[in-house]
């Protein structure tokens, strides 16, 4: 174990900032734009390019290349034994409009980890992959986080293949234009044996910042339940239709809004977040009462308990309103909460830690995941861990996406120090 | 007086009952769904067919056509002397879905006065105009009571015809095409002069049902205000986002739609009536914390000066309301209460009055008009009057509009006494 941590801070040390950068911001300018977002949404033609690029990247590092049946690309750097790789990576998509950071950065700081052992001479154990997963905003295509989740269950293939995008594309033929644009790729099935996973990513949400670290140790990934209420009423004449009469789809579904928000309320404090994000009034027009109103709840907590005591409270309140129409509710995407194993939450802890005193930064943190990421899949196949860099402001999904420099390098540091660690020992 | 009585009673017992259902129905039938319902829109290929038709029918009883600049129809029935006509008529224009009397009725039962006038062999001082007016709904080309607004005020013209439908075709090109169909009908300005004005309107509302009264005798119009609440906040992953670091667009709009019921609630009993009926949520995703979230309200109330309280109440709670975010109220559209002048309610009155007793039905109901008539417009011009009839279940804009043969014939006998009465005058 000695010489594994001596090794991992010797490639620790050997990350390059500069080369970091550089590749980083020559990765953005592929569906860059000029407010500095970057626009370019999975198996697109700059997609398409973006892969050619971190292939070339890799392969100038020395390693083989290879894709699966999810278009999901592997990046290999043998090791000294036949060993399952340590794997790590994230995605090169992005959302319609996205930022420089989200899933880039993962991508790109594991090839300056493969760059930092070549640079420090160290050969490993295990053999190490950087990955770049397909498909994980979901943006474009339904489910988001497509690639991994594929990984480790291939058998959500058949579905994931007739997903089709706004214009009607397919994603299995999506799929067939990228394999036919690296035709000499090699393939291999989906679902390889791994000895680890690690995923650096940045935060999208303001915690380190406000903390004032540089490096976050993500202990889990919330758990998640979405639901849609939908209130049906009587659609009538705003002005003919005296208030008694009414059967006003948007006032039930006010109230009932009000209501969720006392409810999730009571459980603020122990992080419950909710959201009523997306709305859809019929027939929507300004002397029409509405008739029907549907809502979504979006409910996140790590604490798995205190979602199931917020939906057993949803479907109460549901139930005990009391009105002339009719409501229901149905719960549409569940996920319950992906807690990392200690010893991979040790190791990320030490990395961070090392690489915090290395670089004189406040300690790292500890904390939550409240997005998905494809670590949350991997979590299945084997030990996983994540590690997270502040977002400014906490923004994302947006082109003011914006991480400093310092902060993407302290976090390529740590990851370099869990992966070199994995594969030495 | 007492001959123009007579007269007016003698017209109405010459009305047709059988005559005004069948040629309801044959307009119906222009347009007509196999749900029952009719889609029609203003100055579309089957509303030009239906001009047509209408035009046949009054050609048959006599009448000389004539349209003005704003494809508004006249059937004239000449008097004995050179008067300023009496003028009654609604649209036959309908909503996307509409039904077969909203409009439709108020035309047919004009023209089926012209014919018990002819068939009692009467002959009226002041001649009679029967008037179609085009796009009273306003879903076609914004806004609605286009053709009798621009009757009695001709300057709205250049405005109104750059209005466009959903298809971009202008309002002015659209009447084009409507002129060009109808070659050698003879056009006339906007705004003759009148002598007096009844419009005859299924009630669009419940109140006639549930007073099983068969006749309406309408004392006004109520005044409406319509609003746009914008509320902007910070849109964000749902998430990552920690409560109390959101600034929740639709957060804020919950709570200030909450508060407006409170608000509008206390003035129930007074008649104001509040519908939110127009939401937009910006962007309107599952895990997005909404940014930006606009609302309408319509408010209505025949007390003037209680839609004043409403609208200063309105004002201090938007200005009283404490969040990070940004709002905005604007008013969009207003107009007064329309009340009809006394001597017109006498009549109106007196023609229910006589009708229900002729008929042995309840004595009929004085109430106020929920939705605008283009009869709204005309009172700004000369004495106006209008007379309703019930709708069942108070359903309008919609397939299953529906008013009982009987309560139609009640209704255009009630139309036949007053206008008679005033031609005769």
């Amino acid at each position: 174990v000695n010489s594994a941590e001596q090794g991992a801070k010797r490639a620790s040390a050997h990350v390059d900032s500069q080369r970091l950068n550089q590749h980083l911001m020559a990765l953005a300018a592929i569906g860059g734009r000029s407010d500095g977002g970057v626009s370019r949404e999975t198996l697109t033609e700059l997609d398409l390019e973006a892969r050619r690029y971190v292939c070339k990247l890799a392969r100038e590092l020395g390693c083989s290349v290879f894709q699966d049946d999810c278009g999901n690309l592997f990046f290999r750097r043998e090791g000294s034994e036949d060993l399952p790789p340590v794997l790590t990576g994230s995605h090169i998509d992005t959302q319609p409009v996205g930022g420089k950071y989200d899933g880039a950065y993962g991508v790109i700081a594991g090839l300056e980890v493969l760059a930092a052992l070549n640079d420090a001479g160290i050969s490993t154990r295990a053999p190490i992959e950087v990955v770049s997963w397909t498909n994980e905003e979901g943006s474009r295509f339904a489910p988001g986080a497509m690639g991994s989740s594929a990984f480790v269950d291939p058998t959500r293939m058949p579905d994931y293949l007739e997903s089709t995008d706004r214009d009607g594309i397919r994603l299995g033929d999506a799929l067939q234009r990228a394999f036919a644009a690296f035709p000499y790729l090699p393939r291999r099935p989906l679902g390889q044996p791994l000895t680890a996973c690690i995923e650096l990513h940045i935060e999208q949400g303001p915690v380190l910042e406000r903390a004032q670290s540089a490096l976050g140790v993500v202990t889990s990934i919330q758990s998640v339940r979405w639901f849609s209420v939908c209130c049906s009423g009587r659609m009538a004449h705003a002005g003919t239709t005296p208030m008694d009469e009414r059967c006003d789809a948007m006032s039930a579904a006010l109230e009932i809004a009000a209501a969720l928000q006392t409810l999730a309320g009571q459980w603020r404090n122990q992080g419950l977040r909710m959201t009523l994000g997306r709305w859809q009034v019929i027939p929507n027009s300004v002397n029409t009462i509405p008739g029907r109103v549907e809502f979504s709840i979006d409910a996140r907590c790590v604490d798995e308990q205190l979602l199931e005591h917020f939906e057993a409270g949803l479907r109460q309140l549901l139930e005990d309103y009391q009105w002339d129409g009719q409501l229901e509710v149905e719960r549409f995407f569940a996920r319950g909460t992906t807690h990392f194993p200690p010893q991979m939450l040790e190791l990320t802890r030490r990395a961070c830690e090392q690489t915090c005193q290395a670089l004189e930064l406040k300690a790292p943190l500890a904390l939550t995941s409240g997005a998905f990421h494809d670590a949350m899949y991997l979590a299945e196949q084997c030990p996983t861990a994540m590690i997270f860099v502040p977002s400014r402001h906490g923004i994302s999904h947006n082109a003011k996406e914006y991480t400093e420099p310092g902060q993407l390098y302290a976090g390529a540091r740590a990851l370099a120090y869990a992966v070199t660690e994995l594969a030495l020992r």
